[in-house]
Order: C-alpha cells, then sequence, then structure tokens
C-alpha cells in the first residue's frame, strides 16, 4: 500500500452497492480519499454508517475521508429521498424521472470531489453512475458525465484536472453484483434501501433493483 | 411587477459590486430569486448583510431567498478567503491564480442556482463573473461558463433547462461601476472589502479592484 507509485483517487461513497463496488474498482490500482455527502436524504444516518465500515475495511486514514453537508439541496424539497411528505415508491422503476431525483444531485457531488481532488492533486474521480437499468436520472448519463469533466478542465487551476470515471456507467444491476463479487468488494457493507434504516424494506426501488440484481447473477444478497 | 409577463431569474448574490449590478441588470426584465452561500469566508456575516439588503431593496419575498451553507468548502482549507491562517494579499493583483481562490466555487454556486432554478422552473440563472480585470480565477471564464451551461443541458430534467447569463463576463471594473451607475444599482449597500467587516479595509485586492473601478469611472464610492 505503498503511495509512491499509486494515484490517488478521490472515490465518491455513498454506501450503497454501486459506489462500493466504485471503491473496490479504484482500489485495485490507486490510493483511496473517500467522500460521502448527506443532503436530507431519509436515510442519511445509516449510508454514512455504510461509508465508515467500507473506510475502516479499506484501511483509509481519516485525513483521507470527507464528509460533505449537502442539506440545502434538502431543503429545496421535492424529492422523495429528502421530503418526507413524498411516498418512497415501491417495486419496478417506472418511465422517466422518478420522484426520488434530486435536481442536479451528481454535480453538487461531483463539485465536492474536484474541489478536493485540487487541493489533494489527484489524478482522479470515481462516481458509481449507471446509466442503464437505474432509476433514470439524467445526471447519470455518460454524455453528462463527459460535458462535466470538460468542466473541470475549464474551471480549475491545476495544470492536470482530475479524470472523472464511472466504470459502471454502461453496466446493468446483475453485471455490477457480479463484478463486485468477482473483485472482492465489500458488499455486505454497503446499504441499498431508501425508506429504512434498520433492515432493508425490501419493496422499495432501490431494494427491487439489488435483489433483482442479485437474483439475475445468481448470487446471494450478503446483506441479509 | 406583475410575474405574468415577466421570467424568474435566480441570480447568485454575494452582496459584493458585481452580483449587485448583475442583480440590477436581470431586474430590468425578470422577477427575482435570489440566491447567497457562505462558504467559510471571513467576512461572511457581512456579506450576508449586503444580501439581506439588497433582497429588500427590491423587494423580493422570502420564498424567492435562499441562503446555502457550502461550508464544507471552506473546511478544505487552501484559500486565503477561508484559511485564517493565509494573508490576505494587499494592493494591485499579481499574476496567476491568487492564494484568495476557492477551488471550483463558481461550479458549487452554480449548481445550487441550478438545483433551484430547476424546482422554481426558472428560465434563467445570473452570475456576475468577471473574467477580464478580476482576480484571475479559472472558473470566471466565458468558456467555464460555456461548459457548465452544456452541462446543465445534460444534467436537469426539465424540457427547457435555465440558460446561464454572466452580462459582466468582459467588462472591465471601470465599465461595471458606470452601468451599475446608470442603471440605478444599488451600490451603496454592496460590499466588496475580504478582510474587514466594520469599514472596508481599503487595502485588499478587492477593495483595490473597488477603488480603481470608481476612480476611472469618474464616480464617486457611495460606499464611503
Amino acid at each position: 500500500m505503498s503511495g509512491m507509485n499509486r494515484h490517488l483517487a478521490v472515490v465518491l461513497l455513498s454506501g450503497g452497492l454501486d459506489s462500493c463496488v466504485t471503491a473496490a474498482l479504484a482500489a485495485r490500482d490507486h490510493e483511496l480519499a473517500l467522500l460521502h455527502a448527506s443532503y436530507g436524504q431519509r436515510t442519511a444516518a445509516r449510508e454514512r454508517r455504510a461509508f465508515e465500515e467500507m473506510a475502516e475495511y479499506y484501511g483509509v486514514a481519516s485525513s483521507r475521508q470527507r464528509l460533505v453537508d449537502l442539506r440545502f439541496l434538502g431543503a429545496l424539497g421535492h424529492s422523495a429521498l429528502t421530503d418526507l411528505s413524498i411516498e418512497v415508491p415501491e417495486g419496478a422503476p417506472g418511465d422517466g424521472v422518478p420522484v426520488t431525483y434530486v435536481p442536479f444531485r451528481n454535480a453538487h457531488l461531483l463539485c465536492a470531489a474536484v474541489s478536493w481532488a485540487e487541493l489533494l492533486d489527484a489524478s482522479s474521480i470515481w462516481i458509481g453512475a449507471v446509466e442503464e437499468d437505474s432509476s433514470g436520472y439524467p445526471d447519470c448519463r455518460e454524455s453528462f458525465l463527459a460535458a462535466f469533466e470538460r468542466t473541470v478542465q475549464l474551471g480549475t487551476a491545476t495544470a492536470k484536472p482530475p479524470r472523472i470515471n464511472a466504470p459502471l456507467i454502461h453496466m446493468r444491476k446483475a453485471d455490477i453484483v457480479r463484478c463486485g463479487h468477482e473483485i472482492g468488494a465489500p458488499l455486505h457493507l454497503s446499504w441499498s434501501c431508501y425508506q429504512a434504516s434498520d433492515h432493508p424494506c425490501g419493496r422499495c426501488e432501490s431494494c427491487w433493483l439489488r435483489a433483482e440484481g442479485f437474483r439475475e447473477a445468481g448470487l446471494e444478497d450478503p446483506q441479509r
């Protein structure tokens, strides 16, 4: 784990399945700097626990961990993830942009990663965005990430702006589960449920996608 | 001030001279929604007062005012605006990126504006970024703003993503002073100083640029 010949990667780690596998992919040939954001989501405390357990799992020093408070996003309302008056949808995702959408959320997360990466002189930023087989958020598309990377190249003061890696972008959920299983990602520490914090509800969209992924991959979810 | 034939504009209003003039330009044919961010800067309380006085000046309802807490940016350190161990430079700006630079700050501010604009269905976002005659921040360039706007088009869920307006982008400080004076911007309410909160220090880069602007424009600064 000597840092001499390893590049430093800033990984956006929500604590969910996708970011867990993304961190595991980054960890194969990078030192990790882990960034976790809370934005007033229902399950903020449980997600933070998953983040902390993964940071411990990878032996990441506290100076390489950052918590970012984006609660002002939640205060804007508008999403079932942060507005308790809107019900979290259950079952398979529908068409279009779902009520769990937080406007432009990934841009906020990426901005935090960019500012930190510039400070750390990190070479790359990793995000577990998934374009297909996901909930249909516009800020999870590869075209969005490419445009954002261009913005980073133009808006930062470093000679070598960090690149953005989204290794899961074209994977389906079952591929992500399989990939995580193969590379030994700590899937047992990840948390996906959108509405419960003790035991996953098993009914929300995110639980549904996770269960389908494990089922299709023919693997048992170590979370249970 | 009927809202029927006026478009809604989200204006990033720090309370400084540039954002003051930007808000005045937006107010000519838009309803205003005013967004103010604090990010741990030395003069946060004074800037917030300037914001509140301008909001009152324009009669903006409290539901059209938002305060955004970006203190996590300050907690990253790295800038003389937020790190009290770094001295604020005095006199004319030097070459290159100054120590008052907060990495990728305008991207964070714009993201907040985009999320709110999407919620409000606002047609435009206004930012007082200045490319020339400014402190040389990379995220104040027109090319950066154009790339960011492309990111907004790709990353939001609205049919009509908000446009980004930076009407001062190619103005020099004296032009901004003249423009603000001509259109009746409340320049007397604006606050520019980077290091004092009672009476402007008159020595920091920002005070220096402001004084030069008024001098060149041949106008007296109503702040004094």
